[in-house]
């Protein structure tokens, strides 16, 4: 599973202090410790409260600069403040992310091209989230359908079935695998699949081993990329040892370490 | 998911001293725990070195008996010590297992049906254990005439897709929610399917997480039930977040303590 780590977003209190500060140090450590831990891309979110988001992007791909080339996701709703960010991050970013109708796509395909970067699209339009899994598969239908006509390969498109908390919904967990499953049939090559997995537990009182859990499920309808907390250990467990069962990696007694030892090498 | 109880089984230590010694009180010990644990049947096994397996699994049944009426999967390869064990434990028995072959059918499907028990049918026959999804779902197809034909419902046709050790075979954990998935297209109403957890992880260095990584993802794929040690504590919670996120059981902030109330209760 390519893992995304979630960490740098200023809805964490010493992100948002790292960034009003203008102190690289946290941010730094951050990217080190979650590409160590096995992430192979990391979000970079501003987060809701800073007051000037593409400033706060800028510093915040400049900082990171510093210490690693790793893929970015820039995780933001401003065209502006994601423009930015893909120029100063280069080639091979992850536009995180557009959503489903067609005027967002008109926009962030053409991006994705112009940046040769990959795109999340969310399957949520302006009628907002669908109830079930055919409805997530009709807007990313659309999102592959607008790769396809503005030239972005289609594995370059990575579609978000948008997983809801399940205190909220419980369907949505069910609708999303089998999104997940269906997805895959859209395009030769498919679109990837990706999920910001810790939207699943918000609210719950479990919420480490809600993460784990669906992780896992979704891992095993095929999911290729997640947002996740990388530093949660069990939860990077897990993924290893679904990634082993799927076939992806070859079997050592040592699995474990020898995945984190490849990572952090 | 329908959770069977593994440890009454003379391969473990304890439970062969009891049989030898004609001890009850470990066995009985063994049944209410793992009733408590959340399991809703119990596996009895006298173990590959019991002298009389006849004269154990009767003596096994009965002390199990004076304590519970909870099912039990009567785990024998002989057919005489079946009969026995299913004629002691009266109706809403399983048997475990019959192979898919023909023969096997011809014997354990009557028995089933003149016992009113379940039967699971392995998806192995004369020329072994299938190296695909496709050949464990035509074994299934078999059982599943042979259900239909002489009488026996399908939905107490339990299909065990025949898990291998991860370490021995990499392919297989895949193959099996493959077969999971298909064999349920096979009736209406469909058979059900079970596993023999543990055997994925055996002879592994980490064999608690593999159990627990690949029972989540059967039961993604839609496994009904399973053989597992319902005494590990993370696989149960494993277990029950998965039923939670299937939609299977409704969500409520204390859900893995309400879980393990209702299965004590």
């Amino acid at each position: 599973m390519y893992a995304i780590g979630e960490r740098i977003n200023g809805m964490f209190r010493a992100v948002a202090a790292a960034i009003k500060e203008q102190n690289p140090e946290p941010i730094q450590g951050l990217a080190r410790e979650q590409l160590k831990a096995g992430a192979q891309a990391l979000d970079v979110n501003v987060g809701p409260a800073a007051a000037e988001p593409l400033a706060a992007m800028e510093w915040l791909v400049k900082a990171i600069r510093e210490v690693t080339d790793a893929p970015l996701a820039i995780d933001t709703t401003k065209p502006e403040v994601m423009r930015r960010g893909l120029e100063l991050s280069g080639p091979g970013a992850i536009i995180n992310s557009a959503k489903g109708q067609q005027e967002q796509l008109d926009v962030y395909v053409p991006m994705a091209i112009e940046y040769e970067a990959s795109l999340i699209a969310l399957t949520i339009d302006e009628n907002g989230i669908p109830r079930d899994a055919n409805g997530r598969s009709e807007i990313a239908l659309r999102a592959v359908a607008a790769a396809m006509e503005k030239g972005l390969p289609t594995d370059r498109l990575m579609i978000d079935a948008v997983i809801l908390p399940v205190n909220v919904t419980q369907p949505t967990p069910g609708h999303v695998l089998e999104a997940i499953r269906s997805v895959k049939l859209l395009s030769d090559p498919p679109p990837k699949t990706v999920l910001g997995l810790s939207n699943v537990s918000q609210g719950t009182t479990q919420r480490e081993l809600i993460n784990r859990t669906y992780l896992v499920m979704a891992l095993a309808a095929g999911m290729d990329a997640a947002i996740v907390d990388v530093l949660d250990t069990e939860l990077m467990d897990a993924m290893i040892t679904a990634e082993l069962l799927m076939n992806r990696a070859v079997y050592a007694d040592d699995f474990l370490k020898a995945y984190r030892a490849s990572a952090a090498g």
